[in-house]
């Protein structure tokens, strides 16, 4: 073993370890405290191999440069601290290696940080090839750092950080103390792996400073990471101070932006953007003084607005630390931007954002869009913008810039996967030839594997067989595993408890027709006041299924599907694909589907399917009541369904507040027809569809007879709602109300026929 | 052990065991299966002592009269149902008796089931001498049943059931289905513990019948049962069925009342009511024809309204089966009723409810209620009911009633512990001098402990001290017990991480002023967004304490006290009483004290208290924004403090719905100063006191300057409120509104002092 950790020790440290230095192998808490008592400069505490639980690591003391403390495991990722633990880290020159983070979270603010309490802040220190798996509080909405870094000098990499699905921000470099700033510390070659939506502030990936202490320099270098969908939230990094420097790094599939949010003379060079064409992916934007975005490589990308390729920002004149400063010397050149949905200049220009950017440079980047769409976009003034050099080979140009070169160009994928001009000529143009992106394998530990890409329902292969009668599909449920599919044969099947589901299943029936033949149906009636209970890691499809009410009993707030009354780190998904749900009456508030607190749904799909006798909503997204900018739904598309005498509102999506750092919610409602819907007394907004803060909407082709209107308020942001196509009868028109945004209604109205006479 | 079991079941069957008997004892799931395909008349299965861990105890086959199929536990009180357990009983004669049922919860509808399936109920069976011990669903407005009664003839008697913190009944007898009907089901002797506040529609103990089926008769035995601190919600007992007999049962200081609410032809007799002066314990409520109330002993009760001690109430010309039918020919004879706040006769009388009763007698009753308010009140009229031979000893009668014999009367204390007058010349009036309360010892079972009365703080006599510095205070909190106090030595004490509480604990400072000496404060200052996180059995004392919000991290939501996102069972205890807390205005709504979804306050009492720079409410029970009628706090004391520069209210208090079954939420604010308070933007409803549902508000002496108004919006039932000798100056007047009563708003405006002027 001691050979093993001598070579990890020179390999880590590039140094020798002096002779005289102790090892003490430690395999307890107990052993550790006392360890700790005597450790010195050269020293190592090796931590033995298993399971540490509620293990709160704390290393401080002074090591010495080429011969630091070191905490290290036994063998590299079988050290596991569970429970609630963290690692807090004083003193100068402390290196640690080799740990696991895993089931559990911190107690603290923190699972790993740079400080032992406020005075002992590390300096020249180093946390490496650590790994933080799922570590997140159980509760979405409390907040910690996975890592915080404070001090001086430390360096924090080849680390592998995934699944965080709590509030806050993975990685903070904080500037609240004068010894921390100006620090110097590197942060590379880490793997910051998938984070999922968070629906709320707090989700940004990688932070450093905060608006308050923005003036100050953080001079931190953030190198060769690879952000691995990292969909957090509309930030995936906040840069919020001074001479900061992003080179080399990897975007893969991540939604949001790298941000220059707040500070000056920042640079962002050489890094690449891939996209791969999912929703809201978006490249950097500028803001503040001095700032230089050159050689990166941005391909794929779907961001537009303030999440675009790039984005330049106007600023607020004379603008308070917190909001806008005005772009000036913005030094923009040489980048590539294919194959993406926005470029724009002056993003974000109002009454107050009145400051266009000035003394800047725009040169030499090649950019092709999209077909669709504005491409090169102009919200201000853009004289202030130096144009020269740049070639646009697709999408369209703003009638206020200069004229660019342009026509089509010929790329081709050069051996570092990205795409360049063919033509020689062009050499000087877009992101040099010499970018290496740096490699999966080259971040995070080689020793613990990064999650791949997942699908979720009927991966597992595996099929149960359910005859109808009592007991039948909970009991397939409770043995079914992640990803089989359970067949119900046609008939009634009785469901006496509420099932439970923490897994992926697909429940269906039978095909309600095939190939002409009218087969029985395969109903679902269940005798509590819910069916199905979604619970940590519960996802859910419902295909070819009758779901009837009649024997639930009289609780009020029954709901066929809803989520448990516990918190729920994971994001839901629900399918219901041609489902007939009926006879939910027994009382006057009965749900379909149900999203509590501390629930979100990355995506609700309801469609092919028929509502009827409903005396609650359908879909009730509405459970963050607080006006924090929190939601329940990310995406929800209701598609092609019929909904008949359905008491309250289709969808009832609820996200109140002021906060601007989330994309969603996202509604679709297209195609449905609807009839005598959200008329109970008990629906307190009097709508057949609710939709309250929802970021973009979408209401086309919809027919709806005798039934309450359609509600659509708008709160903060630039919301986009689109009321197409649809034919109302016996129903009045909408009710559109802007909470924060003076003047007429901005959602876009278009070929929608009314028909004000209910009696019709 | 076999000798144990034969005398067992001959005291229980009364009956000789047939010799050809068969006993199978079991030790696993696996061979009770197995032996229960083997089963017949007169054999016995005998659980084996230990833990059954989901365990869902099915019995069902055909026992004989005086050979019934028995289920029995190896020794009584030994073996435990825990986890996901539950007990269902089809075919006939069945015995079950011995089992516990802790630790866990039904995954079903019902702990205990006197049917296996729809199809197949229980006839003739009985279960004797088992215990439900706080098995309740995690989430309290998860429903179930605790005991469901189907079939006919079958005996509940000598259980003990105690805590049950989830909505639903605890006991139900059905008569959904034919065979369910006129069944002759005996309950005795159990002991019905007790049950808290539920805050919801749904906390009654003991209910035969629904609406739906209420023509019918049940034919229902209760008797000799014990009632003690069953305050679940308004109804102890719901009788919605004909021909029951309650007789004998005694009810302690039990909140509710016994309900005669649908159904006719019911005898309600030689009960005790004892209420020993606590608020809201109620006697008898008569509606429906037909009903006999004789012979019972009421003392000590406090409810009033539809809630005193004899409620008959008005009716609705021809009611539908779930409004109120008629009283017609009510026979309420020789009842005793001391020390009483209410008898009211045509209660609930208006536009709908306009049928008084008829052919009614009220005769030979002795009546002694309080030296205030009025006792025998009159709502309508009354000449349906002949009343004769009555006597008042005390309290106010209404003038609409015939003259009544009256005056001092001299009472003295039977051997039975109940009061009867000296004179002679009394001895036929009211109850009967031969009643026989039966006693704790005489019901549930004698092997399990019944429930004593507790006060939750300071009772171990445990005190940690703690120096100031970090840390200290979270670890003296983990390692209390229940009850113990921490005292914090003068100084700073800075906690750094959230602390969870899941007991009883009083924390407390120096007091401020001993004998004239100053000393130096106690002073607590917290570093992340929660100081103390209230968990299951969590209750807080706090007193003579700074407590300065200045550390606390910017995060949204953040509250210096608040409960868990996890629901919880226990209703919790916070009290504030000299403190002082400051500087929470990290962040735009940081409030003081914040209740979340599904956890209910018995009681928050703050006082003597100041409260400066608070950026959000100080008191926040708004979470249940269903409008189910189900709410966060039962009792809010606010009393002698201060509040300066508070942004949102210092009670935001809610209880939405149209619910009706509930006591609460009662608030008092009185003697309060408040300075620019509920001047936040974030504060919604713009309030310095904001009520919404809240049945009981006093806010007196308080004097408001510079703030926001005071609001209350009563919901439904009759809310009282009183306004009185309140000080406004530069604070607009009250904001009061009705949502369900036509009319003026109802609360009592009284001695209040306005100065409009905001500049004063």
């Amino acid at each position: 073993m001691f050979a093993r950790l001598c070579l990890v020790l020179l390999a880590i440290c590039c140094g020798s370890v002096p002779a005289l230095a102790e090892h003490y192998y430690v395999r307890n808490q107990n052993e550790y405290a006392h360890a700790l008592k005597q450790i010195a400069a050269g020293d190592v505490i090796i931590l033995a191999n298993g399971e540490w639980r509620d293990f709160e690591l704390v290393i401080t003391g002074e090591g010495k440069p080429g011969s630091p403390i070191t905490v290290i495991s036994e063998e590299a990722g079988k050290v596991f601290l569970t429970g609630k633990s963290s690692l807090r880290i004083g003193g100068s020159h402390i290196l640690v290696t080799g740990l696991v983070f895993k089931d559990g979270y911190s107690p603290r603010g923190e699972v790993v940080s740079f400080r032992r309490t406020k005075q002992d802040q590390a300096q020249n220190s180093r946390v490496t090839e650590i790994v933080i798996d799922g570590f997140s509080k159980p509760d979405r909405y409390e907040s910690d750092y996975w890592v915080g870094i404070y001090g001086k000098n430390n360096r924090f990499d080849h680390n592998h950080l995934v699944g965080k699905t709590n509030k806050g921000v993975t990685l903070a470099v904080r500037l609240d103390s004068e010894e921390s700033r100006e620090n110097n510390h590197r942060i590379d070659h880490n793997y910051f792996g998938p984070r999922p939506v968070l629906g709320s502030n707090g989700g940004e990936t990688l932070r450093i400073g905060t608006s308050k202490y923005s003036m100050f320099n953080s001079n931190t270098l953030v190198e060769n990471n690879i952000f691995d969908r990292t969909d957090g939230e509309i930030e995936i990094i906040s840069s919020k101070s001074g001479e900061n420097v992003f080179r080399g790094n990897v975007f893969l599939r991540s939604r949001g932006t790298l941000t220059l949010r707040h500070g000056d003379d920042n640079l962002v060079e050489r890094n690449v953007f891939l996209g791969e064409g999912k929703d809201y992916t978006g490249g950097i934007r500028v803001i503040n003084r001095n700032q230089t975005v050159r050689d990166n490589y941005i391909e794929g990308l779907r961001g537009s607005g303030f999440y675009g390729a790039l984005t330049v920002m106007n600023g607020v004149p004379n603008s308070p630390v917190n909001r806008y400063v005005q772009v000036e010397n913005a030094q923009i050149t040489n980048n590539t931007v294919l194959d993406s949905s926005r470029v724009t200049f002056g993003a974000g220009a109002d009454e107050e954002r009145s400051a266009a950017p000035i003394a800047s440079t725009f040169a030499n980047n090649l950019l092709a869009g999209l077909d669709t769409g504005s491409f090169l976009e102009v919200d201000a003034d853009v004289s202030g913008i130096a144009f020269s050099g740049n070639f646009v080979a697709s999408g369209s140009v703003h009638s206020a810039l200069p004229a660019m070169h342009g026509g089509e160009i010929e790329l081709e994928r050069a051996e570092n996967g990205l795409l360049y001009p063919v033509d020689p000529a062009f050499a000087e143009l877009g992101a040099p030839r010499d970018l290496r992106p740096v490699k999966l394998s080259q971040v995070g530990v080689s020793w613990y594997d990064k999650p791949k890409n997942g699908t979720r329902f009927g991966t597992s292969g595996t099929v149960h067989e359910v005859v109808p009668g009592e007991g039948g599909l909970a009991g397939a449920v409770a043995k079914a595993a992640d990803g089989d599919i359970i067949e119900l044969q046609p008939g009634v099947h009785v469901v006496e408890r509420t099932i439970p589901l923490d897994k992926a299943i697909t429940i269906k029936g039978a095909p309600a027709l095939i190939k002409g033949d009218q087969p029985e149906p395969t109903v679902i009636k269940f005798t509590r006041p819910t069916l199905i209970e979604l619970r940590e890691g519960g996802n859910l499809q419902l295909q070819f299924l009758t779901l009837d009410g009649e024997l639930a009993p009289d609780s009020v707030g029954n709901s066929m599907i809803r989520t448990t009354s516990f918190p729920i780190q994971s994001n839901l998904v629900v399918e219901l694909d041609n489902v007939t749900v009926k006879n939910l009456t027994v009382n006057k508030s009965f749900n379909v589907l149900t999203l509590g607190k501390s629930s979100l749904a990355d995506s609700i799909v309801v469609r092919n399917s028929t509502f009827r006798d409903i005396s609650g909503s359908v879909i009730s997204a509405a459970a963050e009541t607080e006006d924090f900018g929190q939601y329940n739904v990310e995406y929800l598309d209701i598609l092609d369904n019929e909904f008949e005498r359905v008491g309250g509102p289709i969808a009832d999506v609820y996200r109140g507040g002021r906060d601007e750092s989330t994309f969603g919610p996202f509604v679709r409602i297209e195609g449905n027809k609807l009839d005598e819907v959200g008329l109970a007394a008990t629906n307190t907004n009097l709508s057949s569809v609710n939709l309250h803060g929802v970021q973009t909407a979408n209401i086309e082709r919809n027919e709806i007879a005798q039934s309450a209107p359609v509600r659509v308020v708008h709160t903060v942001g630039t919301p986009k709602t689109s009321l197409t196509q649809n034919t109302l009868s016996g129903t009045p028109g909408f009710v559109l109300e802007e909470l924060n945004y003076e003047g007429e209604h901005r959602a876009i109205q278009r070929g929608n026929t009314f028909d004000q006479d209910r009696d019709q």
